[in-house]
Parts: C-alpha cells; structure tokens; sequence
C-alpha cells in the first residue's frame, strides 16, 4: 500500500489521482491533500478520502473550508497559503506526492516534497523546465525518485526500465502535430483560436492544445526530457506522428529501438507513475492495432512549428532562459486565447522575451531567480502586446539562428 | 570480455556470431568452436580465432581437418562427433554458447552446456519447441539464462527487461505475412516453390522462408514463446505486420504495450543476446521511422494459415506433440522444396501426422522419448506422402476444430 500526498486535488490530474485511488482502495491511501480555491469540491474529497491533513492555497478560503467540514471526526490538521501546501507536501509518512499544481506555484512544494525524502510523481512542468538547475541537485543528494505522470516522459521512462546504464542513445518524443498539422504554412497567418483548439487525439485544457498546435508542449517536453533523463539536446528528437498510439520511444546504443504504445489515455502514465515498479491489472481497453490503423511519421516542419526551435535555443541556452521561454509562452497563449494577438505573434513574443533575456540569463539560479525569470518574462510579454498594439513590429535577434 | 562456444561455427548463426567477435574485439573471445562438415570454413575460423577447443560433427572429416591446420602452433584439442560437439559445449570458462546447431541435434550439447553452468544464446529452435518438458527444469536446476537470438523473442525478452514478475499479461508476436500475404486464399492451390520462396523483408534461407510463407514460423515463435516466457497458449496472439519493423510487443496489466522496433537485421538480436545485459554501440544503419513509412497490422487469415492453428493445437497438446509438428513440418517442407508435393500439401501431412501422434503423445518425454517423436514423425510424412502418391486422401481427425 502506498501513502500518497495530492497537491492540487480538485485539478485535472488531481480528480483522475483521487479516480485511481478510489478504484485500487488496497493499493494506495491519501495522507494529504491541498487545492488552489475550490471549497466545495476540497470538501467533499475530504468526507471521501478522510486525510490526515489539508490545505487550501487561497487563505480567505480557509473559514469557508473549516465550516463545510465541521462535523468530521476527527477533523484532518487544516492550513492555508503556500506554507500550508509545502507542509502537506512534507507531511507524515506519505511514500509519495502528486505535484498536480500548475505553474511556478508548484516549485516550492515539490522542493518541500523533495527535502522530505519523497518521491514524486511529477505533474507539474515547471518543476524541471524552470527549477531544473535548482531541483535535480536535491533530487540527487536526497535519493529520492522522480517519475514522470505524463505521457511521452512515461513512455521513455517505461522503455528505460531495463536499460543499463550508459545505454540510452537516443530519445524520440513523437507529436500528434496538432491542430494545424495538416494546415499549409501559407494559411498559419489566417489561424484563429477556435481553429487552434481543434486537437485532433486528446482531450486536454485550452492552453495545452494551443501548446499542442504550436509544438511548443513537445518543445517544453524536450527540455524535461534533457533534465529528467540527463540527455543531450542533440540526442532529443522529435517526430510527428498523428496517431498518438506510440508515445515516445528510445534508441539504444545497438540501434535496437524501444516503444511505449496505448491508447490516448491520461491516466496510464499517472497509474505507473504511482505503481512504478509494479504493474497494477486494470480493465481499460485494451490496445488494438488493427483497430488502430496505420501508424505514420513526419519529420517535424520547421517552419510551421518555430517554438520547437525556440525550446531547443532555450534549453540550450540553459539557466534561466527555459523559465523564461515557459512564462512568455503562458502569457502569450492566454493573449492568443483572449484574441489579443493573432496566432503566429505567440512565438514572435517568445523570441523577442528570449531575446531580451539573454545577457541577463543567470546559468546558476537560485529559486528566487526562476520565478523572478518567469514574472519577468510574463511582463514582457505585455509589454510586447503594447508596443505591437501602438503598431510596433518586435525586433528580435535571429535566436532561431542558433539552433 | 565475454567467452564463448560457438555450436554451429560454419552456419548463418555460426559466421555472423565470429563476425561480432571480430569487431568487438575487447567485448568477446571465442574458447570453443564446433561444426558440422565444412572443414575448409572450420580450418580458416580457426586460423583466426585460436580457440582451445573444437569439434567436427561428421567424424570422418576428422583426418582432413587435423589435415588442415598442422602447422598451428599449439594446437587446440580436436575432437569429433556428437560427443565431441557437447565436449565443445561444456568446455572451459565460456560463460556462454550460442547454440547455432540446426535440429535436434542441438538438443544434446544444449543440455550439456546448461549441466555445465554455461548462459545460451539460443538459436536453436528445437531446444525449446522439442526438447521444453526436458530444458526448462534443467535451467531452472543449474540457474543459467536462455537469452533468444532470434529477432521476435529478443523483442520480447528486451521489453521485459524491466517488467516486474506477474507484470507480464500478453506477448504479441509479429508475422510479416510471408510471400503470400496479399494472395487471395483460393489461388493457393497452385502455389509453386518459386512463389513461396518470395519472402518480403527478409533474406533467409529456403527451408525458413516456406515456413514463413505457411507462418508455421510464427506457430513455433508461439510454442516457443511459451516456453520461454512461461505464457499461457491463450496469452500469446499474432498478428501480422507487413514492414517487420516492430519485431514483437508485449502488454502489461495495466494495459500499457512496450514494442521492439529495428530494421530487419538477424545480428541485433544476436548482440543482444551475446552482451546482454549491456548494450553495445554499434554503427548499424538507425531506424528511421520516418523512412521507414507506415507500420500497418491486419489479422492473420486462419483459412490462408492453417499451420497456425496446428501450432497453437500442438502446443496446447504438450509433451512430444511439438516435437511431432516441428518434425513433421521439416519433411513436408522437403518434400514440397522437393516438388514431391503441393504446398497445401504442407499443412495436410503435418495435421495428419500430428493427429496420428494423439494416442501415443507422451506428457512427460524423456530426450529420448523426443527425438523417437522427431524420427517418427519424419517417417510418418514420407508414409503419408507415398499413401498420397497412391492415390489416396489423408484422413485427419479434425484437430484444428480443437483451437
């Protein structure tokens, strides 16, 4: 039985930790639990799940929660704020902490997580693109496990099980290609965002299908690759396949090639993440390749896709530029989303914050110089919006360059 | 460094195991060498790799091979014979012995290599597929490891790697379909020699390439598998992939699939087995999934393929009837290179042969009891063959009704 603490149990992954929990009662109990805001939903995951301890982020929350739950016995220990969420990330005897937070708000807790020598399932992105060059050096020296809840780094990671050391060669990331996958380039300018949110395979939130269009979700997922797995950029590739079956692979120093297949399902990454090393019998469909058709691949278009050239800049350039490349896509997208910038200004944004951030690039930072990158680099991209707005066109050193 | 005993030196398995030992030079070296009659290709591999020990199957050719290599200073111990081949096979600090002899006649120094501690690159089929009831305990009893050197097996055995016990929930192996994978089913009947021996992807030999075509390859890969993996005959499925670049695949319980992929080249999974568990750089041509164009998978047709069925029947029936069918497919195969008989043919004297073994199969064979089936069973095709020369119609129970 393994002992888990939830951070950001009402989210998306939290809701599919608690569904996983709750259908395997013999092989996982919850310790505890925090939220962002939702009192309601926090609530009744309490009744449900009875942890020992709680927090909601929001303080203001905190009365809310308090009275919705009153008449439990005996009550869970209740905090608030982002103190409140490190300790339940550190608390009691948890084996191991979903980090289902989003954003640089899940750095803090997942250190705290780390320094209690836990394992993490790791669900938040920015713990290795932004807080790479702070959190691998404490995952190091306390011996905990990172495993990765997503996708494609489950997929590496499931290949990697029975590789020796020194026997990876090479990381193959495939991609659906996204919503323009089959758009000429010449038509990308006309793009509007509910013609970007038609993702062809997952069912995902609306700034991951734009990451998704963009390739900049595959281009973050190179830059985890490189920390999770300690690999190379130049051994980090990319290929499109609109099928989404296989989920990654990995190449051996023999040339022999690993690959992880299933069906689009979030939760099998997140069920390993949390059984690793056991496999738990589920009744989830099981993979048919009849019935899934014809496997193909691309070679991803550079031009169509320039943020997967920006992630490989960044993450080459290291420090804090990778934060910066996640926080000015953030922005970016959400004034995609709330059609403030037209489709194709999203990576010209992310190309000129990357730009100007270069002679500032901090190669050891601390935890305060990551999310002062990434506050940073979400002002600039206003800044961006208002200079392109009083009809400004943004001047960027050729980054794309580099690559 | 790995040492090794070569069974087999002169054969396709023989000749491509010395050419890894001689570009990899610092990985393994040769201590025994043994072979059939060839003793122009025996002499000259001696020469080059100055084994201690070596054995000449045919006895007479003895003479001519001491013959041959007198000038050798010092000379290695020459042996003849069957006895002398398992000599080779249990001989000195080998850690291993690929055992690249072809029949049952690789049964015997296979057994006397596991009786001497000594790991198996197994590239003998019959090893398992005749001899399973008497190998496994004796594996099991001297604790060595059988590594496959053939491509399907080595895709499973590498995506298990990392699988915890139990972890395992079905083998799927993949069957290019053989030469008649796009003839419709009517027009096998005039099927001739020069048609079957059409394989698609891989360069083979005659006998290999028939029963491709027939995919009675894929019905020994199954019994094999079986005995190999320790997997139930109703665990194990084909399914039939055109490009043979996923070599097999494996689900686990939680439903997730792990899939071997490669260009079509026997020595990946020779190196394998020689290094396992390292993986050794090669410069191998890479895959390219990209080049590589779509992977596609279809059902395999059980009217076009009945020795599939007949595999799966034979397997299920356990003891010697393995042994039966793979001996009887031997003979068939012969007699149809042979033109003696049509290539439906193959599959009628198999499952009469097979049929006629029911009353007699022994659950618990001893090595003589399995090569007494192998013989009869050889016997009882050229029986058949000449009752069909006579005009007459091999009645068989209707053993694939069993399936």
């Amino acid at each position: 039985m393994k002992a888990i603490n939830l951070l950001g149990s009402t989210g998306s992954i939290g809701t599919q930790t608690l569904d996983i929990v709750t259908q395997y009662p013999d092989q996982f109990r919850i310790v505890g639990l925090a939220a962002g805001r939702n009192v309601e939903m926090l609530a009744s995951q309490i009744r449900q799940f009875r942890p020992e301890i709680v927090a909601i982020c929001v303080e203001e929350k905190l009365p809310e929660l308090k009275e919705a739950i009153k008449d439990l016995d005996p009550q869970p220990i209740l905090l608030a704020g982002e103190a409140g969420v490190a300790e339940v990330a550190r608390y009691g005897d948890a084996d191991i902490v979903v980090t289902g937070i989003v954003g640089c708000a899940g750095l803090l807790p997942t250190i705290a997580a780390i320094e209690a020598g836990k394992d993490i399932a790791l669900a938040n992105k920015e713990t290795l693109i932004a807080g790479g060059p702070v959190v691998l050096p404490l995952i190091e020296k306390h011996g905990v496990k990172l495993l990765p809840a997503d996708s494609e780094h489950s997929a590496i990671f499931q290949c990697l099980q029975g590789v020796p050391k020194g026997g990876l060669r090479r990381i193959l990331l495939t991609a659906s290609g996204g919503a323009f996958r089959d758009w000429p380039v010449e038509k990308l300018p006309e793009a509007k965002v509910t013609d970007a949110l038609k993702h062809p395979n997952w069912s995902m939130g609306r700034k991951i299908t734009i990451d998704s269009a963009t390739l900049m979700n595959k281009g973050l997922e190179v830059i985890e690759a490189h920390f999770l797995f300690g690999m190379d950029y130049d051994r980090i590739d990319i290929v499109i396949h609109p099928q989404s079956i296989i989920h990654s692979l990995i190449e051996l120093q023999d040339t022999s090639v690993l690959a992880q297949l299933g069906w689009p399902d979030m939760r099998l990454p997140l069920l390993y993440a949390l059984s690793w090393p056991d496999r738990i019998y589920t009744d989830w469909e099981q993979l048919d390749l009849v019935k899934a058709g014809s496997l193909t691949f691309r070679e991803p278009d550079h031009e169509k896709y320039p943020c997967m050239q920006l992630a490989y800049t960044a993450g080459r350039a290291g420090g804090s530029m990778p934060a910066v490349l996640n926080a000015a896509n953030e922005q970016a997208v959400a004034l995609f989303l709330d059609e403030k910038i037209g489709y194709l200004d999203i990576a010209r944004c992310i190309e000129y914050v990357c730009d100007r951030h270069q002679a500032d690039n901090c190669q050891n930072p601390s935890l305060d110089d990551i999310i002062a990158a990434d506050q940073w680099a979400r002002q600039e991209v206003l800044a961006a919006h208002k200079l392109m707005n009083q009809g400004n066109r943004l001047i960027s050193l050729a980054s794309t360059a580099q690559i």
